[in-house]
């Protein structure tokens, strides 16, 4: 990290930063350059919150070299990690279809939809049971008996499963559950990362709406500090300026999450478009930006249903979309299976 | 609602929409005019999730007349909710001021702090005790001994406190705690409104930092919903492209929201700033914009601190902003206690 | 259009309402529904600015059922646009691939790098000549020398070439520019628009970084209403609160601007991005996305340049996503020449 | 200027980069600590694209220790500029009041409203002349008979006027008005800025809706850079994911503009919120925050107007905001005339 100093400061004063740096084990240089002072701090620069330095009424700008997190990094572990779920690997060559509805309706709709993904090419099945809506007049997802019918889906079809935890009393409840999904309002609920980061599941850990990468990947420190190493990051659509899409959807950081992290990176095309006529281009467009595996919402409702989400496509797009994905996946050495 | 349907919808298909809505309770007139086909839905439409209607295959758009929220509403009740807490009343003619340090440090710090501010105008005393960080390595706050702190220094210099909840555990553990503050990071954890709904305590909302109002009226609506009248808005800066300042103080949400909602707004000048040059300009603009209260970090830090966050300011600059103030409440017809 | 009505409007003020519209030749209906008084509107209602309307004191609402541009519309003109500039086909199959340097830096580079990017498979060379740069400062292009060595290059080479217009002054200059760019500050020139609505050239237009799609197909308009079909627009990233890439490439816009118009979309991922690195992965994604083009910053300078732009990528990458773009737009249908 | 190098850059490219940096008559000063390679830059570092820098294949980051403008700075020049037109001084201890309609709508119109914003306190007058629409059907401003009838009425009523300049065509055109305004989409219309910094008039530059405090400080920078020392920067809104307001006003700039320049800040409420009943509170609120001047839309209508701004508000509730406003400015040690 790179301090610059007020001009005016002291040489007792920058003695005093100096010792007060090296009293939390950062080793502080001071260099005067051209009437410019600066201190550079080497050691265990992550553990410093450049935000409350750069606010010290010595201290001009303070500027981190390298990055706020550490276990997350690929500078610390270059190999990448593979989380493995079942027989599935997520973050390795395949490129991993996750798939299911918004929310589990009932027992018969979960098990009936599970069959029919897992035959159009899902690795593994996904449902809402715990939904948080902005709304308390929505429905709020069947909760306990949700995940029940999910477990017996999962059991009946033998295909891992996913679903999103509301908060850290229901750990319990998930017991069953193959994958625990962070939502992205979750994100930075730090202490159900820390709850999380004791359990021995893998964690699908979607980033914030209006989250940046690196307090993503911060999250994902809380999670590989407290000691759990399995976690999948998600990118789902941010909140900007534009309403023709729900979110948008911000490919770009996929690559570049590629490069900083090991984790693997997935990608939610249907909660970033929140439009089921771009959920296909967007996922062969995820696949080609490198994604390690995409979320779809996937329902099979032949009527007019008031409370289906507008993002879900259908049974036979969803197997094109494996279908053409694969070639993609092909084409820039990957695979799905 | 008013539904815009689309062009080739068929008669019998109309009237399964209309049928579906009657299940909800909702009534449907159908239009038909110049060609554009119309429903019309009155009754209860908060219960209707209109980006799902949006999204079907009949429907072209969905926009609502009235708001998604009811209980919050200025149309539900159009007298001010007053919140009392001791001898203060948030939300009547006086700006209150909420004074105290990012962070309850040790029994000393907040036993002086707490001293000073009062003495300087505050109201009610703050100070975090569970600090949610971006980061595992930096500190996280005294947690239940914070509480216990804090809890002292209310009893000993007779004024009320407000700290920031992390999670639904901690409930018991706030007990002495007077206003429970909801972070801009839980605006969206529905599990911890619907749990604080059911406990005889005021609570303090905070907007997240990229929450719209409509989603601050409706998480303030799980709340009220849930049983509590006793909810405190409050803005406290959102995330935009501008990085010059932490976040963007969005004053203008002040008067909008005293129109759309009966509840008290207050606004927290040094989270929104992260620059304490910026805290009394915007708590004087604050006030001006008709703000029922302040929410500000006061420090009593007379050396270099490392950990100390840059956008608190010292005692004597608190009293200055509550003397300034008070003569600024006075030309908009109210007062400072 | 739809309006809806303060209740406490009188039947005056509804008749005079429906008269100021039929003055604009707008038809409306007026509609009492369960105490909501509605107003329909029919007619050219492109003509009505909804913001105004929405502020008339007894007007509380306009919603907009029709789209406030028309020619651009695909409900306007069902077929595809296809710009022909040269040889090539804007929109047509083909994914259309333009290539060439930030800046046109002298005779000898454009020269070179225009023989380099044509043998790697670009179908048509861009280069800037006037550089719109945030500071005073900076390199501001070669101007009308730019445009000349340019040219010469076109014309050695035979492909067409693109450079952007800073301002309506320089349309003369441009006379033998195949493509004139209006850049992503001038989206909303409308001084300028209009100029190069009357000049018979296709005209690239950049999305604005902060606009949406409805402004960007808004400017569009401006162009087609002034008697100029041959428009092109282009994605090259949205400003948002994420600065690990420079801007957000916005990909999502393709497929819903391909269902919204039938202009030819083109994708910018240099300027996108700001970073070389993510170049190929976003080119791969934007043609799964289903664009009609990319534009991409070549470079070919093989020493230290601290000129260079860090979006620009050697001519061997840009070769590299011509071969995996071309087996990608296969997948879905398309090809590259 | 601090640039972090490559671990691997060799003494040779360490060199060449050193000598890139002379021949722009840039002292680098290079500095190997802790295994961390660095070099310091000095001298006119305004010159250097922080941007292209960072891309260099042998540099990892470049970060500004100087500001990237110059000229605007209050470094470079402490005392406050004061813009003078006529009598009015704008950036002293006044706030300035600038008041009128939207749009030029005819020769009465201004002349009437003109009367009355001076009677109600209005130090200078504005109107819309050409009016940048997002739609090419909507009303586009009198153009050159607006700008007739403005300065009549400046003429009759003895009151400076400011108006919007579309295009550098039209600043002849613009030969008697006081002030030009560049609009916010103009902001970074560099030619135009280019053109406007060689004339003998006061420049009021309106932030882009999307551009930061930096970008809005380079655009001032070119026009003093040309040679116009008369400018005067306004806020006037930014666009954020919020859409309940029309843009974001963001206030807390003011009193930071104010620390970093010295050139006057003016506020806009009016675009910013495009609400009226936002007008009163947002005025104050920017006075209470610092701003030299306020820039208000009244209009005079008093019957129902179809072409309306939402934002406009009455004479009377523009003299109430003149009054209170005063004595909100006296307690800031201010006043208005």
């Amino acid at each position: 990290m790179i301090v610059t100093l007020n001009k005016n400061i002291s040489k007792k004063e920058i003695d005093e930063l100096i010792k007060g740096f090296k009293d939390k084990q950062i080793e502080a240089e001071f260099i005067d350059f051209n009437n410019n002072k600066l201190l550079l701090l080497f050691g265990e620069t992550e553990m410093i919150d450049e935000n409350a330095l750069s606010n010290n009424e010595f201290i001009d700008k303070a500027v981190r070299v390298s990055t706020p997190y550490k276990l997350v990094s690929r500078n610390f572990k270059e190999e990448d990690t593979i989380v493995k779920v079942g027989d599935v690997l997520i973050g390795g060559k395949d490129v991993v279809m996750i798939a299911g509805p918004c929310s589990v309706e009932s027992k018969e709709q979960i098990d009936e939809i599970c069959g029919l993904v897992k035959e159009s090419g899902a690795n593994i099945l996904r449902g809402g049971t715990y939904k948080p809506r902005k709304s308390p007049y929505y429905f709020q997802g069947l909760g306990q008996d949700g995940v029940k019918y999910l477990v017996e889906a999962k059991k009946k079809h033998a295909i891992p499963i996913v679903s999103e935890i509301p908060s850290i009393e229901k750990i319990d409840e998930f017991k069953d559950v193959d994958i625990i999904q962070v939502g992205a309002r979750n994100m930075q609920n730090y202490e159900l990362l820390k709850a999380l980061s004791k359990i021995d599941k893998p964690i699908l850990l979607k980033r914030g709406m209006s989250n940046t990468i690196e307090e993503l990947l911060m999250s994902a420190e809380y999670l590989l500090k407290g000691g759990n190493p399995n976690v999948i990051l998600c990118e789902r659509g941010i909140r900007t300026f534009e309403k023709a899409t729900r979110n948008t959807l911000d490919l770009s950081i996929v690559p570049l999450l590629k490069k900083l992290t090991h984790l693997p990176v997935l990608v939610d095309p249907s909660h970033a478009t929140g439009n089921w006529e771009l959920v296909e281009p967007m996922s062969l467009a995820a696949i080609a930006s490198g994604a390690d595996g995409l979320l779809i919402e996937v329902h099979n409702n032949p009527t007019i249903a008031l409370s289906d989400g507008g993002q879900s496509i259908k049974v036979d797009r969803f197997k094109n979309i494996v279908e053409k994905g694969r070639k993609i996946a092909n084409i820039i050495g990957r695979d799905i299976k």
